[in-house]
Parts: C-alpha cells; sequence; structure tokens
C-alpha cells in the first residue's frame, strides 16, 4: 500500500494512493493520522479500503509530509555508505554510527519549496532511504528489528554546510529543508530494504545513484543500535544516510540555488521532488 | 513568578509557587499549559493570581518537567564553559557553540528517578541554566534576545559518555536522563542571567560551583545563533552548557550510580533534585 498524508480543503487527511487517485481513510477509519493508524497496529484495517472508488485526484490535494506533524522523532545517521566517508573529508569508517535528530519545523512534504537561508549559500542535497516504525520497542534485536518496520519513505536530509562544521545538528535543522515523502510505501511491498536503488537528480542531472545495500550498518542494525539509547515508537523516522555524490564534494561544489529542481527516486517507493526557493526578507 | 507543571488526581495542570502551596492556573485561566500561557502572552494574566488562596500544597503534587509534554524543542550548548572545555579531553575553545538536540522522552521532572541504562555505566550528571522562551522569533539579533525569554530554570544533562563519544545525540538522550525543574522563574526576578551561581551536589558532595557569568556565550549570543537557523516559539527551552567538574573529568570517575541523589542549585532559581536508579529488567 501507498500512504499518503493530505489536506485538502476539508482538513488534513490520509489515505490509500491508488494510481491517480487518493482513498480517503480520515472519513473510512476512526484514525485521526497516519500515526495514530500506525500505533492502532491498523494496517490491515486501511488495506479493507483498497478497492474504494477514490475521493480525490491526487493532483488536487496538498500533500504533507509523509508522517505528518506532531513527528516526535526523526534520527538520521550521518555516515553510513563506504564512498560517502571517504569524499566527506576522506574520514575513517566510524566504528558507531553518527546519529542526529532532526527537528519537526525542518521537515516538508513532497513538492514543497525547500528554502536555502539567507545566512548560508552552502545548500546541500542527500538523497536517503527512510524506515518508519510500526511497532514500539527498546532494546529490539536486529533479527527482529523488520518486525518493527511498518514502512518505507524517501528522505533528503538537506544540510547546510558551513553550519554543520559548527555542529551537525545546525547545519542539519535550518526549517523547510528536510522533504520526506511523497508517501509511504508499507513494508509488505519491500521485503529487502537492502536491494533498492537510490538516485538523486538535480534539474535532471544525476548526483547520487546507489544500492542501499551498500550501506555501512543495514536497516536492523540500525534498529539495534538507536533502539539501545532511546525508545522507537509507531510514527518515528529513521534516516538511513546518503551515499556519495553530494555537491560539497564536487568541485566547484554545485551548491542548490532558487529554481533548482532536486528529486531523490527510490525503486518501489517513488520520486521526492521540490523546489529550491530562497529564504524571504523580513517583513 | 515560579510557576510549576504538575499532576494531581483531577490531571495536569500549573499553577503558581507561593510558598508551600500553588494556585491552580490550569482552572483559573484559559490556558491548557504554561506552553499555551506562553504562546498566548499571558504573564501578567497569571500574575494577577498571585494572591489568591493555594489550592494545593506543593508536597502533595506531583511535578512535571518545568515545560511539560508536549515539549517541541530542547536545545543544549556543549560546550559553553571555559574549563569544562579543558576538562573535556582538553579541546580547544570551538569557534562557535556545538549544539545538539533533545528528545522530549529524555526530559523528567524534579523528583523523577533519573534512569542508569543496563547498557552503560558512564551515567554523569550536568548541572545547567536553562533558558525557556516567551516570544517567537527567527534571526534574533542578540540586543533584543533577553526580550524572548520568559523564564529560566535548572537542567540536569545526564549524558552516557561511552555513547556521546558514538555521537553527541546517542549520549544525551537515553530516557529519563534529563531533569528539567523544579519550577520556572520568569525572567523578571532574574534580571542578569549572568550573574547566577550553580552548584552540582551528589550525595551532598559539591562536584560543580561556577557562576554563569563563566559562560563563554552568553544567553543573548546563544539565542542570536540559534535563532539563525531555528525559529524558536514559546516553551522552547535552551541548556546553556555545564561547567567544570563532571565525573569524566574525575580519576577515577564518579559515575552516578543506583541510590545516588544528585541535585543542582542555582541561586534564585531553586534546586533540582533527582535519585539514580537502575533501569529495569525487560519484562
Amino acid at each position: 500500500m501507498r500512504i499518503a498524508s493530505y489536506t485538502t480543503a476539508a482538513g488534513p487527511s490520509f489515505g490509500l494512493v491508488t494510481g491517480d487517485g487518493i482513498v480517503d481513510l480520515g472519513r473510512r477509519t476512526p484514525h485521526a493520522d497516519i500515526s495514530a493508524a500506525l500505533a492502532a497496529g491498523a494496517l490491515a484495517e486501511l488495506a479493507r479500503h483498497a478497492s474504494a472508488a477514490p475521493d480525490h485526484a491526487l493532483s488536487e490535494v496538498a500533500l504533507l509530509p509523509a508522517v505528518p506533524s506532531p513527528l516526535r522523532k526523526v534520527l538520521c545517521v550521518g555516515l553510513n555508505y563506504r564512498a560517502h566517508v571517504a569524499e566527506a573529508a576522506g574520514r575513517e569508517v566510524p566504528e558507531h554510527p553518527r546519529i542526529f535528530a532532526r527537528l519537526a519545523d525542518s521537515i516538508i512534504a513532497h513538492g514543497a519549496p525547500l528554502v536555502r537561508p539567507r545566512n548560508s549559500a552552502q545548500f546541500d542535497y542527500e538523497g536517503e532511504l527512510a524506515v518508519v516504525i510500526g511497532r514500539p520497542g527498546r532494546h529490539i534485536p536486529a533479527a527482529r528489528a523488520l518486525e518493527h518496520v511498518a514502512a518505507y519513505t524517501i528522505f533528503n536530509d538537506g544540510s547546510l554546510r558551513d553550519y554543520q562544521k559548527h555542529s551537525v545538528t545546525a547545519g542539519k535543522n535550518f526549517p523547510d529543508t528536510g522533504p520526506l515523502g511523497p508517501w509511504l510505501v508499507t513494508a509488505d511491498e519491500i521485503p529487502d530494504p537492502a536491494a533498492l536503488t537510490l538516485e538523486t537528480r538535480v534539474n535532471g542531472e544525476r548526483r547520487q545513484r546507489a544500492s542501499t545495500g551498500d550501506m555501512i550498518l543495514s536497516v536492523p542494525q540500525l534498529i539495534e543500535y538507536i533502539s539501545a539509547w532511546t525508545p522507537l515508537s509507531p510514527g518515528d523516522v529513521i534516516a538511513t544516510g546518503t551515499p556519495e555524490g553530494v555537491a560539497h564534494a564536487r568541485r566547484p561544489p554545485p551548491w542548490l540555488t532558487p529554481g533548482d529542481v532536486v528529486e531523490v527516486e527510490i525503486g518501489g517507493i517513488g520520486v521526492l521532488r521540490n523546489p529550491v526557493v530562497a529564504e524571504e526578507d523580513p517583513a
């Protein structure tokens, strides 16, 4: 199933994406949003509406982030592809994953503008596979970790590289720099998250292309590591790191500038597309 | 004013601390919690109830974190006292502040147990002054930053030092490791946040003592820096870093162990006291 979160004139809802249409699950089920449905263990219940006539054309709704607000925990892995570790200042592969948190107001929907801030021009893309938790847990062993995954989606971990040198948290949390979407694809459709092809394009030009099998730590290993120190809950998101090819590693760096369009595509999930705009001047 | 958030049999509320009593503001005002009251700019309205008869004895309520859930943004400064920078592996004073985010489920109330996890014994205290935002802003200049501060409180940035070597986010986010309280003290009572004395004690033994005037970056400078890359909203918390004297820098390190009691005292605010317990084994 593809499950999108969106807004219409009637307010926010979520629904099944079927072809060019959306079946509204907000009005057909008692769940307020996808996170509540996941917390209720309701994926099978949602699936029963797959053959309903669509309520909306996909093109007529405004998508929300694939996990919408309130988005409690977005944890990202810093260096999880060997070739990206090498290009990121030639660092050695770290013994443990480097994790940082994204604040909810940095996360945007498919189609929403990526905002290049006024105070940094070093705006970079990072295409990533994102994991959405379905079943809560702490101290989850890797062997059972995939049982806790409800769905996958795509993340663009938009980064301001000069601020990232101050601290990863600063460089990764400018508002409206982290697209998450376009929708969730439930885990039953992705039996092996290590067998996906990821590609990032800027204005149609390929910048990143890798297999998720190139990750240093697999999705189950990341879940084991992260759940050792923080509980995971339905709707929590783990972004699994980006492969090589970021602007920062190119000479001269092709930083994102207003007017650019960034696409991150993962086979079996979809295409996450966002235009770049300049931060508006203060009123 | 001292404003506490708390729970009774009637549910969560917030109120004015007057001596040994609490005047319930949840039932006297339309605001659901202190964050909502701050967002409504209602501090003057709250003050009008200061002479009411207390509804509860302070000793009979269960305090909540000084800013209770939903706690959207807790941003912490890593190295903000010169003597602590020196003791933390002799590092040079960083050119820019190192910021990290605390997840809401790592934050606890005054009196609640600090949980030493099963998978790390390197449990350390860090007494800190915490700033609570009252007026929203982005790109806030230091000269106007204190206008955005509603209140101050105390934070103990409980840290697992082995995991912190993996990434600061991991070591600082174990559940139930970050006491925030005991209450808020409004900014009108603390005209100069650089003139406070901070002391941390473990089982009554002094471990840290410093003036907040020893901060490398002042409260206004921190607000200017942080608001350059993330918007600040009412109820957001900035923890301003810890001075020297942490367990990690002592030989042998006197790590926190179950049965210990940690107190962080800041003159003019109060004492934040928490016992240490062991994480329970899984059911």
